[in-house]
């Protein structure tokens, strides 16, 4: 694995393609931390399996696992997908696994800094260290080179691509406070043209809400082709999340891709507020002295956060009545895809969804 | 990862081809053992990343490092080694990595039982858990299916294979009290057959004097070519090894191989007996309570013990008269590969030799 310093991914011209692009696999972390995922993470890690299984059904996907947790991870997982070791913080692979660029055959890897979300002021869980060198790892596990940009905060899950020059993003986390606190917007989005290959950057004004990752846009919004986007949406006007929603909505009718287009939006329902009870709270470890949650908060439930695997949309569900609408709506918009909804409730718990535990590696 | 129960490699139309046939790679492990590296594994770390460059001048390396040792282990091998995270009680690739047989295109895994070259009886450590895990683990990075003969001890550097149907082994590894006590060995060389595909077991008697392996035969003799071997040899009547080594000629000079073809044996000689210093015994931790090593003690330094790399040969040197000689014989049993010759003194400290801490992947 040669790291790349001196160089961008545009500069030699290699891009992020869309995840709706072909893959030939997807990363996966083993859920272990106990103060992220209730009850010594037994109900998560039957999640992950279910979302490892539904994704290997149309790719490769590789499990990485601490040395403790190796040998249940290889137990519970089937034999068609492949364990590694590696350690990790916490399991979210979507936020420091490697962003992937390609150029014709060649994939290389990207390595931003990653700080918790937030880092020592509003970071999520402290050290970092394990997962920030996860990027690395996995692209010379890959036989990939990387980009090393170590000195720009940014995780995975708040960027999304339509793989023909255009990057989407919300403002309340790439102008986060903890994140890269003295850089301009124009030297953020500098940043993501030159690492993503794109040529216009769409700011969401925020995501969804509660949602602590100082509100990523892959829980809110998502391309699902060229021009054409899913919008987490509710019509209950008491939700805070109804402003926030419609001023997501605005700034799309207000936008233009890279290639000028209009974006189309379609709205995806949300479900009822999740709220965490009791019981799961009990079955958390405190974070740093902090109880990590409150019986009655509520969680950032949202169905956009699915992941796009190369025969199959693999989205979460919460026990919710808007569960099989949300899926039939999927379903529609991805004629070629079987749509696969998996009880995301133990995921969920843990601050993320379907899509912050994936991490796709283009073909 | 496809754990094989109910088949054996022979039934299945595997064998294990012989180390001179083309490789698609080498693994290795990092060492880090404080009671096997003496001075916190510095010396040792600096031969095993020549050996590795060494290897990696015509295959891919893959070294194992432990999560504490992952980043000192990429940042000492060069960029074109790779380096992923696997826990394991020390590091001997040859006797815990799995043994590899092909069909065809296809490569399969062993995963033979591994106690330490003794287990509870006269094993070197305890426990060996990790070690036992890692034939599994690295058939899962590499993708290969693997047959499960946990049920049999044996250490990959207690067998040589020429390829074409033939076996060589030592009586005093294979038939020890701490390996398959309750097997004849009949039974033994049945297991043999079944899993490494030969029709033909050549056993020598012993192997190099103070071998704590049980005298594996990869320290003294090792197969250059289907029909020709070199031994490890001493001029020294007064040398325990004498003996040993003319009862190991004796035995070579009665077989056949499976072909039916007299075995040719080239001389190897041995360096002058390398005995450990008290300096180098003050920087090993106990084992166990008991002194790892004692000044004086005779360490079973051998050239034999080198690896056959696609393009060339890496072998030790000891600082010795003999080094050269060593040298100018193996470069002209192997005319096509370029013989390197890495000091190894810091690597026989901890038991073995470059044979030992390399596996190679048939092509």
């Amino acid at each position: 694995m040669k790291i790349i310093k001196n160089s961008t991914p545009a500069a030699d011209g290699f891009y992020m393609p869309a995840e709706f692009e072909p893959h030939q696999g997807c990363i996966m972390i083993f859920p272990e931390r106990a103060d992220s995922w209730q009850y010594g993470a037994y109900a998560a890690r039957k999640a992950f399996v279910q979302v490892a299984e539904a994704i290997a059904r149309s790719e490769q996907v590789t499990v990485c696992a601490s040395a403790a947790q190796y040998d249940n991870a290889r137990a519970m997982m089937p034999a068609h997908i492949r364990v590694v070791e590696m350690s990790s913080n916490d399991a979210w692979a979507r936020d420091y696994a490697p962003t992937f660029v390609k150029k014709y055959g060649e994939i290389r890897g990207i390595d931003w800094g990653f700080n918790a979300w937030g880092g020592l002021r509003d970071g999520l869980y402290f050290p970092w260290d394990k997962d920030n060198a996860m990027a690395r790892k996995l692209c010379d596990l890959f036989g990939k080179d990387i980009y090393d940009k170590r000195d720009f905060i940014l995780e995975g899950g708040s960027i999304h691509v339509d793989g023909e020059g255009t990057c989407m993003v919300t403002e309340t986390c790439l102008l986060s406070e903890g994140r890269n606190p003295d850089k301009t917007k124009e030297e953020i989005e500098e940043t993501l043209r030159e690492y993503l290959g794109v040529s216009k950057v769409i700011w969401l004004p925020c995501g969804i809400y509660q949602d602590e990752t100082n509100e990523h846009v892959d829980n809110i919004c998502a391309f699902i082709k060229p021009g054409e986007v899913v919008l987490a949406w509710t019509e209950d006007r008491d939700d805070p999340q109804y402003a926030m929603s419609e001023a997501c909505l605005k700034a799309l009718e207000q936008a233009t891709d890279a290639r000028g287009r209009k974006i189309r939006v379609h709205k995806l329902p949300l479900p009822k507020p999740v709220m965490m009870t009791a019981e799961e709270c009990e079955g958390l470890d405190a974070c740093h002295d902090e109880p990590t949650r409150m019986p009655g908060e509520r969680l950032a439930a949202s169905y956009v956060n699915f992941y796009i695997a190369n025969q199959h949309i693999v989205m979460p569900g919460f026990g919710d009545p808007a569960d099989e609408k949300a899926r039939e709506i999927l379903q529609k918009l991805f004629p070629e895809r079987e749509v696969v909804q998996i009880y995301a409730r133990d995921i969920l718990i843990g601050g993320g969804n379907i899509h912050c535990i994936t991490q796709q590696i283009p073909e």
